[in-house]
């Protein structure tokens, strides 16, 4: 089991968690590749990152436009300093460095 | 696009996150089994629960011991008051207002 406190010393940026449910394989794809460039993967449907106000909107606008709101979900958390996660089994270790500052 | 704060008023509970990444259907059953005594799905692989220390902790030693620690991811957040979530398309709707107290 690996515990670590979320926290960010630069005021202006904060930790976003943004997973989503997308059934078509197309959307799939182009939501990892729109996430990717703003966060890290740490589960197949899970990206954490530590983004500015300005990057975090930009990265809804785009994440939102690639769902279909009848048959997809997509939930994005402005995580507050010195949120506790857990983390059993398969991680994604350089996450783990790059979250915490 | 639904926005909102998630806040619990009963100080001694806190907003926790569960998800996973679990490849066997068997161990999957049993993590929705699990987390759902505890915590609302909002998503296939995501679970939102108000929860005291101990039903925390009680959770996690359950749900930790399903999972195949080669195969398998599980990530449990302690969210704290005032994270905000915003979701867009499917939402599981019950669980937005369970959330906010």
């Amino acid at each position: 089991m690996n515990e670590k406190e979320i926290a960010v010393t630069d005021v202006s940026r904060y930790i976003v968690l943004a997973i989503y449910d997308i059934a078509d394989n197309k959307r799939r794809q182009n939501m990892v590749k729109c996430l990717s460039r703003y966060a890290v993967r740490v589960q197949k449907s899970c990206f954490e990152g530590i983004l500015t106000t300005k990057q975090c909107s930009q990265m809804e606008k785009y994440a939102s436009r690639i769902i279909n709101d009848s048959e997809d979900s997509l939930r994005i958390y402005r995580l507050r300093d010195h949120t506790k996660v857990k983390s059993w089994g398969r991680g994604h270790i350089e996450t783990e460095d790059v979250v915490i500052f």
